[in-house]
């Protein structure tokens, strides 16, 4: 047995201080999968609607692929790997911080309308159905949402953000920051709970997915600071194009597909009138998604870089998605293009912005996720029909003022919890890589590898 | 403020004139998302249709990405950016023109059974359900299947058409020029009400979808003259490699995915018999598909290229999925079987056929979705059982006939408003890329970039 | 008419030997489409059973795009469109396969428990309905599943193996080892019927898909022997990179979509405690991959490779949904980790074990596939609930037993058959290439091909 060997077995030994806690938190959760029993609805209705929430859920977790590959084409070789490794993790990280504490966080009996507490260590025994769905279905619904919004600040963090930092804030974010806000608006909590004429709407997460994504990725990507060669000596910003525009198509097109669960699944039921809401959100979505990506294009072409620019188009529809997230259920199809056209407005001129406060986002999850879904969330209230089926652009000033609420109430949330995460992490752990390393490329220093090493590709 | 700066603001206030126009269309479409009772039939039967409506129209969209990868990776790296671009806006453009006007002309009410002429700016307001479902969810499968008609084309003239030529002819094929021949079969237009003796059949869209992008593609692609290097000063052919198989073979699978939308879909419900005809649909779906890719393999390793191949194994799947949309609900798993393997023949003796004529179509689009369209349909008059139900091979010379006509009349009519589009396109706006353009890519002189920039994979 | 054109008509010529078979088998199944009537169940839940049925048909034939991914991104370039093509075909090779025997040999009557004898040329033609749906959505779903074992092979014995050997045992493999062992388990057969104060118990596949795949793989990978290189003249392994990591990513992600089709939808139904189970099994599958991935790369990091390595974590995933596909419907999430944290150990060393047996498996489909499917298998009988509804761990000596022996026969029967087909195939066909393709590449020697060429990649 050789040195390498011997010292692999060490794994083995070492593999008990997990399993022994796993068993302990079997041993706790001594739940059953009792399956609930057939009351209340109708069993076909009951199995319709799981089969929709399950369905869009994996449409969901889907997305996780999309935004892996967004980042990753955006971003350059020598750091794929470490983009896509991050981009998998986080959601390995969402689904267990979830299960031990972040799902009871959110969704748990409310203590204050601050925070949960129940549901730790989620099982299905004895469970009660949530939405007229089996616990466990809407589990794995809302668990896919918090994948989404952890992976968000992966882009904007992208290239220069140590793996070990990332696997930290990652955890903390799904288990305790998500969750918590989350609390507040879908949990019960008090935002849900405010009544100034009118409640906090969020049909999909603009707010409580996109822009939580979206301040963590601005607060992080402001402490980290720009990648070297952003900007120049002068301050002028100089691009640093992606390794893979192929990569970056995909990934927006498993995003398009995606949210075709985010939005219309976020109904939880397919039967009578929502099989109508269903069909409304699914058109609402996509019209939106085409308005942003076509405004964008145009935009860009005619004022920006004078060429039609496949980047900016593509988060051009990215960001009609986003903004139509919070009101793709409550506004006519003609509101959704005008609600899209403005997001494509938003991620132009908010991507200028950036650069103009030389804020390095590689990928532009800020424009697309805070500030479109910034508003999307105020577009609620400019284009909600009232009860959300009569009238046209009642969007009462209450409404936009109960919006305006909400958007500040997370903003803070984010920016004052990301930035002790952040500050602690860099402290105890260090953020970012060394001027070496982001030199010579993440892949090689993090993780001993790279993506597409020349003598695999040349044969 | 620099320049730079200021001449981008511009674009904020050249967006009044799309966002003022988008107000007097919302204005004009003052219609409420006003739910629909659930009057009629039972509200779970109406959700799991319009769950089954849905979910296939996900999967239908997700063909956009399918053509996306097989048309980049069958062609050149210098052109990647372009062909990518030309597949995400062409189903932007397809859904904002099926919306305006597309929609109404394709299922409006009919006048004199050419054309549609009610249900421009759609809106679910007060809509009743079409085929048993919300109107809104029979649209959005609707179009999907028109952004498919539409993306067909970018194929056969890659690598050197205009991209603003581009958008043009994708706008008036999207609008015009699809829905008006799919009114005539699926609209109730007169080739539905034709009966002689049988009445025209096309299931899936063989002829509607599939033989329309293929015409179009066809004159596309003479009009535009072949590839510079396609065909030698002695008018030999010469091959010209795609820049990745990996990319091609993504894209198949995804379109092989995306077809169990396509087919299984179109019967628009899922209870009762309907169970039975998707099941049988997807079975015939796979098994054509199966037989296409073999026959097309075998086909070319012994007669062609003397090796398996894969690009042609590839189009023989393709070819397999085309031929059997018309048929697969009238068919037995046995025929889908002939089918497909016809089909894969057909792709195959089709590419070398455009060879000898010399016309250019760099990923095969011609022989995949004309070629096989029109077999396809045709095969509707040779292998469908009477009533969908009982006997075999009874394909009538009377259904053939019909089959015929119907295949005569589309292109006829694609050949005419093709021919006018694209001479017009050409006179007024130019339909080709310059000779130095094609040679250096399209990327770098209509986008100013490249899809795999030699800094950013280097690292 | 040129020499190359009068060749190629032979083609047409030839196919005559296609077309003739295919009409007899046509004439042979006269059967018809005959719908079944709307006997028995409530034609809404026939309906809503048969969408889940065939969604999840649809997701696990994606996921032979991911296993596709995964293969050719772990390997080289020069072998990638060999290995891209193999993963096409054999799924074409299974479809055809299934329908001409492999269905029959697995689900028809049985004779004696061993092989199946009816069910050949599957048609719709008065079936009745198997599982409450109708028999072509069963047949779709069982081909699918069929499809999945065959193409585990191709990774093992990459790089190495001539096409048209990986034809012969594709086909045999789909036709005949795979269902005669499925007949044994789900088919009706022996080990379905043994009952040792408790039956075998593999919900999904675990024991029936993925060992069987697993088992064919590694004596495969034995008896082919090392890729050149692979070991040093000292014996001491060498790692040979693939190509590009965001294959095998993008590949990952497809797999884990897909077994949400493959775990969940093997419960047949969706309707009533059906909803719970189906829940159960989405959300066991998620956790398992979850554990699997986090075990494997923090292993990897603390003890193997010293980084947080990608292709470990990756196949972490794999391995832990592997595990899971046995137990998924009998087990609690919190022992649905454990048996995902266990798979990612299995991996891990299970990788080791291999290299120092000097068998070369370049992706790792006998540590994921055989060795997690045995630890699953066996896990049900360590962690399966009482009925599946009551009790923690009952997992009872009786259970494991009958575990044990199902693993046991299965093994011996896929070493014996599988030994004998590739020892056959090596005499009269040849199974590895010669030395010097395998140095040039597979693309170039056996298809003429190269997957990027240098002029289409240049521009």
């Amino acid at each position: 047995m050789n040195e390498k060997t011997k010292f692999a077995l060490r794994g083995l030994k070492w593999f008990r201080w997990v399993l022994v806690p796993a068993l302990v938190v079997i041993l706790l959760t001594r739940a059953t999968p009792a399956l609930a029993a057939e009351s209340g609805p109708d069993p076909v209705l009951r199995g319709l609607n799981t089969v929709w929430v399950l369905v869009t859920a994996f449409l969901v977790f889907w997305m996780q692929a999309g935004f892996a590959f967004v980042e990753a084409g955006l971003t350059r070789a020598k750091n794929t790997t470490n983009i896509l490794f991050k981009n998998l993790i986080d959601f390995v990280f969402a689904t267990l911080a979830f299960w031990l504490i972040g799902y009871a966080f959110m969704f748990g009996n409310s203590a204050g309308g601050v925070i949960g507490t129940t549901g730790f260590l989620v099982s299905p025994s004895g469970a009660a159905d949530v939405a007229g769905v089996p616990l466990l279905a809407f589990w794995l619904f809302q668990l896919v949402f918090a994948g989404t919004a952890a992976t968000i600040v992966s882009g904007a963090m992208a290239e220069r953000t140590k793996f070990s930092a990332y696997l930290l804030y990652s955890f903390f974010i799904s288990a305790i920051i998500y969750p918590i806000s989350g609390h507040w608006i879908w949990g019960g909590g008090w935002l849900a709970g405010l009544n100034l004429g009118a409640g906090f709407k969020d049909f999909a997460g603009s707010t409580v997915v996109h822009s939580v994504g979206g301040w963590l990725a601005l607060i992080g990507a402001v402490i980290l600071g720009p990648r070297i060669g952003r900007f120049g000596a002068d301050g002028k910003p100089k691009a640093i194009p992606g390794h893979s525009i192929s990569m970056a198509v995909l990934g927006v097109f498993i995003l398009w597909l995606g949210w075709f669960g985010f939005n219309p699944g976020s109904q939880l039921a397919a039967d009578g009138p929502n099989a109508d809401i269903i069909s409304l959100v699914a058109v609402n979505t996509n019209l939106a998604a085409a308005a942003g990506g076509l405004i964008a294009m145009i935009l860009t072409w005619l004022f920006v870089t004078k060429k039609p620019d496949l980047p900016a188009s593509l988060n051009g529809v990215l960001a009609g998605l986003v903004a139509i997230t919070a009101p793709c259920a409550f506004v006519t199809p003609a509101a959704a293009i005008a609600i899209g056209a403005v997001g494509g407005v938003v991620v132009v001129y908010g991507t200028l912005l950036l650069e103009k406060l030389k804020i390095d986002d590689p990928v532009g999850a800020v424009p697309v996720h805070l500030m479109n879904g910034i508003w999307g969330t105020l577009a609620v209230g400019v284009f909600a029909t009232e009860n959300g089926v009569s009238g046209l652009i009642t969007g009462s000033a209450d409404q936009l003022l109960v919006e305006a609420i909400g958007v500040l109430a997370v903003g803070v949330w984010c920016l004052l919890t990301g930035g002790i995460l952040f500050m602690t992490i860099k402290a105890v752990n260090g953020l970012r890589v060394t001027r070496e390393e982001e030199l010579q490329g993440l892949d090689l220093h993090e993780h001993g590898t790279q993506a597409y090493p020349a003598d695999a590709v040349a044969g």
